[in-house]
């Protein structure tokens, strides 16, 4: 059993805050400066170029990769960590696409990120007019997977509203006709118990600054299934995915199974902060952290809904159907959000009228949602949303 | 006047070491463990998500490419930071071949580092069977830039040899056959007075762990010339080159200028330890770093020379013609390199036989340069190259 009140001490989190945002930047990891600072003075000061090997580098994207392997239902081996989950989305589509070679359709929702919708948008310009991005409402993506579709793609989780995708069912539809599956799972990774394997994912990403805690701006990861790996062309084809980097041969050759999805140098220090990060992952399951998540999401939207009745729920309210975050719409939740921000519960909103918040087992329990939910009530019965101050913020957005 | 004494005081050197390597990773700067922490504590720890805003996250990546602007001779506001430069030369070589859309061919040299030729291909595999990436002697770049070309690819100083590219000539012999430009300065930021917009180069992109110092796996940046940035289409299109990013808009539009070269979040903590090593920057001109490099590799060559007669430069000895490296080739160059690293001595070997040296103002002066030379010749003198343990090394390579 996870000792959840020992993994919340393993976090620096200010004094008199309650962090419902570690959906979009998670806390700092208690041991995450000590740790850098001795990779900065120890191996970059002291090992220098050798730190490559030496302090092990040039193997850290796999060594990472691995442990967040088994936080998202992966075959070990086959996640490999570098570049933003933008860069990933697009390396992971293109390699989709290439292995459809008779379709030109990628089916996607309205409520996928916009930056996997940016990203789609660019390669398949690139690749021609022929291609086509098909976006379609969440709920309609099922009825949409036909024999037209190359490849599905798709964030698991809504990060507006929490609904969660059933990914072995759509999954499954997208296979019986022929399609490859991308899945993004910026917002499952270290929230839900991701199965990528059991459910037979093609292509998964992720992020690792949101429920990993890596920091901001911490490197993404990739996974493709073992199946795919040898069959998969890197359209971002990098030195570091190369069979043999450091042969400087003129002409690319894939290097084996995942690594070949490296493309540049590795970010060495990011990489180190999100290491501290994953030792506390390492206390724990993702079952149980997805049962922990279900109950501080159910308790929240009950506290809040006997609490608050202006604010109508946008998450779906079967646990099973959503993530790890509950969203409530309210239409100055701009205002409302900002004034609950300088009482110390820190959410976020979004567009138009999303009243946002993440909850996440590891520093996140039962008392804290008690106490964000009454302090919600309190700006919800006061107005403090009618604050100028407040309002004058919301205009600006 | 750059005093080069106070600028050497700024880092942490290992003691009993003269490093010759900062051509391939810059050393700490002294002020950049402390600084990180500062980041890590009270912007990620305390401000968490605001950090965004209220430490000016979001504003790095061109607050940064600001600062790189002014060592690469590039107009201010046209330099941003992210992602690798595998990655900046796709985006580059993407847009800048769009613009040219009745051309099929791009032209790059042998000496280019292997890593954008093979980004190269995996784009112009992509792109389709038309595409042709044409390779040749780096002697034989002028000659071969014809109306055909689309764009020339080309890194400014061969990584091998320290073979310096003319910009100004190539960039113009380009221009004048209709081609664009995209330039690699991986091995002349700061170490050779660039001159982007002097020399009209189209396209540019570079590292920053290199001469600039910026850590192991530093962030790339990109330059757009002014007259190109918003005719250039960022194939890579992430969030963070949106118009308006926080919108949240379905479709993509790009940033104005050189925004749209953004493409996911910023990798925060990686830019903070860069941003100490462009402070130590600041104290010098390029013009400075120019004179003072070519004393060192002169004095480098001529001390080498006279007491090392096996050895055979691979390096123009026209100053004017090279970057901020030395290279002597020797069959039994890497052993050699081993030895010499042995006696404290870091530079590194590249395929098949050269010993290459990398010569940085910033913290390498005469005297270092006198005393590596002894030690090479002791090395070469005393054969120690020919110890097994070496050579034993060397058959792994």
């Amino acid at each position: 059993m996870t000792d959840f009140a020992a993994t919340k001490a393993m976090f620096d989190l200010p004094e008199g805050v309650i962090y419902l945002d570690g959906n979009s930047l998670g806390p700092l990891p208690s041991t995450a400066p000590a740790a850098m600072e001795k990779v900065m003075r120890d191996e970059w000061g002291e090992m220098l170029i050798t730190g490559w090997n030496k302090a092990g580098w040039m193997a850290q994207p796999a060594r990472v990769g691995d442990r967040i392997a088994r936080l998202i239902g992966a075959e070990p081996g086959h996640v490999v960590m570098g570049d933003t989950l933008s860069i990933k989305v697009y390396q992971a589509l293109a390699s989709a696409l290439e292995m459809r070679p008779d379709r030109r359709v990628v089916l996607s929702d309205s409520g996928n990120f916009p930056s996997d919708l940016y990203m789609a948008q660019g390669l398949l310009t690139s690749l021609g007019a022929d291609y086509e991005l098909r976006v379609v409402a969440p709920e309609e993506v099922a009825d949409n997977i036909t024999d037209e579709i190359a490849v599905l793609m798709l964030t698991e989780v809504d990060y507006r509203t929490g609904r969660l995708h059933d990914m072995k069912a759509l999954t499954t539809k997208a296979h019986a006709v022929g399609a490859l599956t991308v899945w993004d799972l910026a917002h499952t990774a270290g929230a839900t118990d991701v199965k990528l394997s059991e459910n037979n994912a093609d292509f998964a990403v992720g992020c690792t600054y949101k429920y990993l805690n890596g920091g901001p701006g911490a490197p993404a990861f990739t996974y493709v299934a073992p199946r795919h790996t040898d069959a998969a062309r890197p359209a971002l084809s990098g030195w570091l995915g190369h069979e043999a980097p450091f042969a400087f041969d003129l002409d690319y050759r894939p290097g084996a199974g995942i690594e070949r999805m490296r493309v540049g140098t590795p970010p060495v220090l990011a990489l180190a902060a999100l290491e501290q990060a994953l030792d506390i992952w390492d206390l724990t399951t993702m079952a149980e952290i997805r049962a922990a998540s279900q109950n501080l999401t159910s308790l929240f939207i009950e506290e809040v809904e006997k609490r608050c009745p202006d604010l109508d729920l946008a998450t779906p309210r079967d646990p099973a159907q959503r993530g790890s975050q509950v969203s409530f719409r309210f239409e100055h939740g701009y205002a409302a959000m900002q004034a609950l921000i300088a009482r110390g519960v820190i959410g976020d909103f979004r567009a138009p009228d999303i009243m946002r918040f993440g909850f996440t087992p590891l520093y996140i329990d039962a008392a804290d949602v008690r106490a964000a939910a009454e302090i919600l009530e309190d700006v919800m019965k006061n107005r403090l949303w009618d604050n100028p101050a407040y309002k004058a913020r919301a205009a600006v957005t």
